[in-house]
């Protein structure tokens, strides 16, 4: 078993510098872990980023083929962590094993899948328009562009994710993926975790010969550490995944500095579920078993878990949402993540339950005992209330459903309309609502990232069609992903090259196509050689 | 000849709310023009991108086709405003008219081009994963996505391209070709060429039906009207070319709106150039020809423009920037855009001379007469110094050139790694000097969006593979262009789609493909329909 240090570590050397530390916290009996971990320092931070700066100087002419093999290389370390990963984690998250197997087992699977994009080589988006040395008035140059890694780009953990958006997680894979070094900004809620990971990930560097600044790992229970990192006048770009408050702080500080650099932040979502009345009569009971295990999948930490449901009134209706209600109260509270989310929560659906017309259906406490815990939620409010009440809108970190009862159509239209930016939307529909639908698609597409049709949001498929994302207060950056092989766009940027001359050229726009890759050439997508 | 209001234009309606007005000054005499125009309201502004939202709610939906008839007839407008559109703009920018007709053939021409690319219908990025619905543990969803427009786009026009810059330039083709109304803040060097492109366009909404909130024109002298406008709450995005000062203070407005949206400012660059000895050698006199017409190009007044060119020290040096010097004191000094680039250009000027160690070689005057003008200018410094002073690239918006001669290739490789970013750079080089070349594209690439080789920066060709961007300060998102097609992605944003049936689905995403365009389809690059 490892032996944790609590460091930080710093281009592949353990570090501890600070004088301030911190434990994590079991959230199944609240007591706090052996192991201090110490707060990264200034020192520290400007270390992590000035190594990666180095770093990048070594790895920004890397191939896309040695790129590749560390991503391999790194996801074969992870799993060679074996059940002590797994472990470690579940002692910190509460997550459960089941459920933090199969996040290793995506969290492995977008790693390798980031290297068979770049084995194919086409991410680059080559494209090259050749010279016309007769056109009149004045002959057109040669022009060929591609895309080519930023430099040292800062990660920030999520809590409810230690694996897929973590140390090794999303942002990490598609920023090293893009050829950046990685500087992570561990969550304060799984340490050891992260600790493990940064010794797999150092070991992957080692092993495939990648310079040491290429990953460090900044622990951190402050909000300093972070917006030190931000401020860093070498870091290029950040990808951050947690709250709206702490997301829209990285996005100011980042705004705010002499030099403005991206933050693709993915922040709170509420996750709109349409129900039309057909879909209640085919399936009300498949609906509510399948939305209460939506609803408490992760004892409701998911970003896409769905917490507001849009419905017409009726009977049936009344009974859904009675049934569904039933269901949720049955359901035991699951543990929640650490004692911030816990309170947070807590505050959330007091703050809701204060507002004008809401009715508390089931559930709207903390769940006293061992464990951090709030129960399962369900509350209630009519269409015309939601439309007159952004604060409604506010996302509940949790097991907590709004039901918002709409006496027609139209006034379901006007209430889908009101809403905020979000990760995804859902519309639940029978063959014989098709014509009706039509209308909460055209509106919702304005609203979300991805679309779903009689599905459960949670759960975000690793493909290339992919879309995490969406228009603020979900993101900061709605016109990118971060799930998805399309996610390496961000950390990237297109350079053009004009008239240079063959063997000054990278490979990608060389005239022979030396990498077998698709490129635009003169407007016609191609793999042929320039002649 | 058209009769000029004044006003701003609201979706297609003349208005002229403000009590405040300004007018235009010709640079050739400093005569005030006599028509009054009347800096947009608090209210216009409002109509103005009420009018936007309203309009797409009814562009949403408009096909690609549609689009680009609009795009078409724009330009055909625009032709048809015929010499008094010439006439006007060099009335009020003293450009003249050859370089306004060019101009004008590339502001119609990337018009065109954006047509083009709607009809070819690929720019969407289709990208389709279909479900697996027997993987284990769980079946994979179907999904699909595709780019998306974003709504009401604002667009600020710079001064010193009147068209290609301006109320229907590049930013406003491509916010259109992307499916957006766009709101031009006119600038208030060209109002009444404004007006021209505001009748133009309007009379293509008219004649293809588009909404009349598709376009609207603000005019204003005042910085309130552009933070008024970048603060409205129903604006998505916003394009900007000019100052570093005008585009920074918009990014922060747009950074701190309660939903911050992005700004793609294409602010300041000395667009570095390195002349290579063997280049000097084997062609001084061409160099320094083409080099001293490059550097007066419209007065200098290019965003590309070869603010800074880095040499090797030597006799020959010497004796190039002699005749350089020789060269541009020789030429007339050309006529700036308005008094306030001239005083810009004085005050830029006086400070990089009041640095150390900075040496006038000719010019560093304002040149007293009719017309706004300033003395084409050198300006010399030491490598060691020019590492040493960051306030050594501040750019001087004008006919002025800053040799920076280094004492090794070392120093002159270090002086580059000290750049900021810039648009463009270039290297001037022979046969000879590629091994040595390849250090400075090494270098270069990371400074900038475009690197050229024995060419001049001025002149930004219009193609797929153009990329007019850098790194901040040029830009303050570097990932994009400006100028090109793929300046398109700017104002679109992707949607995926999951599990969704095909009759609701966009025509672009569903099965039997057809709109004929390349999709990406389990990996594969195919326009084949999906069984």
């Amino acid at each position: 078993m490892t032996n944790f240090t609590g460091s930080n570590f710093i281009a592949g050397e353990p570090s501890q510098l600070g004088a301030t530390t911190f434990t994590s916290v079991n959230p199944r009996n609240k007591q706090a872990g052996s192991v201090a971990f110490h707060n990264a320092t200034t020192e520290e931070i400007h270390a992590a980023v000035t190594a990666a700066a180095d770093a990048f100087e070594q790895s920004r002419n890397f191939s896309a083929a040695r790129l590749a093999d560390f991503l391999d290389t790194a996801a074969a370390e992870i799993i060679a962590l074996g059940d002590e990963l797994l472990q470690t984690a579940d002692m910190e998250t509460g997550l459960g094993l089941p459920r933090l197997t199969g996040e290793r087992g995506r969290t492995i699977g977008q790693l390798q899948g980031f290297a068979k994009l770049l084995r194919e080589g086409t991410y680059v988006e080559a494209i090259i328009d050749t010279a016309l040395p007769d056109r009149q008035p004045a002959p057109r140059p040669d022009i060929r562009r591609m895309r080519f890694a930023i430099g040292p780009v800062a990660v920030f953990s999520a809590s409810n994710f230690p694996f897929a958006f973590a140390a090794a997680g999303g942002d990490t894979a598609s920023a090293w993926a893009a050829g950046n070094p990685v500087v992570v900004k561990g969550h304060p809620g799984h340490p050891a975790t992260s600790e493990l990971f940064a010794l797999a990930i150092n070991r992957a560097i080692t092993a495939t010969g990648f310079p040491a600044g290429w990953f460090s790992l900044l622990q951190g229970a402050t909000v300093e550490v972070g917006q030190l990192l931000v401020q860093h006048p070498l870091l290029q770009a950040v990808g951050f995944t947690g709250s709206l408050r702490g997301g829209r702080a990285i996005y100011d500080t980042a705004a705010q500095r002499p030099h403005p650099i991206p933050v693709y932040a993915e922040m709170g979502s509420i996750n709109p579920v349409v129900i039309l009345p057909a879909a209640i009569t085919a399936r009300a009971e498949a609906l509510a078993e399948g939305l209460a295990g939506s609803a408490t999948m992760g004892s409701g930490q998911f970003c896409t878990n769905p917490g507001i449901v849009f419905v017409q009134d009726s009977a049936e209706t009344q009974s859904f949402i009675q049934n569904y209600r039933d269901k949720m109260a049955a359901r035991p509270a699951g543990v929640l993540l650490n004692e911030q989310i816990e309170s947070g929560l807590e505050h959330a659906v007091a703050a809701t339950q204060a507002r004008p017309a809401i009715h508390t259906l089931t559930g709207g406490y903390v769940v006293d005992g061992d464990s951090f815990a709030y129960a399962n939620t369900v509350l209630q409010t009519k269409g015309t209330d939601f439309i007159a009440d952004p604060a409604l809108q506010t996302e509940h970190f949790g097991p907590v459903t709004l039901f918002v009862v709409c006496s027609s159509s139209d006034e379901l239209v006007t209430a889908l309309q009101s809403l905020h930016g979000n990760l995804t939307a859902t519309i639940h529909a029978e063959p014989a609502d098709l014509d009706t639908a039509q209308a909460y698609v055209d509106v919702l597409r304005e609203k979300v990232g991805r679309l779903l049709w009689n599905g459960f949001p949670t759960g975000v498929e690793v493909v290339h069609a992919q879309m995490h994302g969406g228009p603020y207060p979900a993101t900061t950056a709605s016109s990118t992903t971060s799930v998805g092989y399309t996610a390496i766009q961000r950390f990237m940027r297109p350079v053009a090259f004009q008239n240079t001359p063959d063997a000054l050229l990278p490979d990608a726009l060389k005239n022979t196509n030396p990498l077998n890759i698709w490129r635009i050439v003169n407007e016609v997508k191609t793999k042929d050689a320039i002649s």
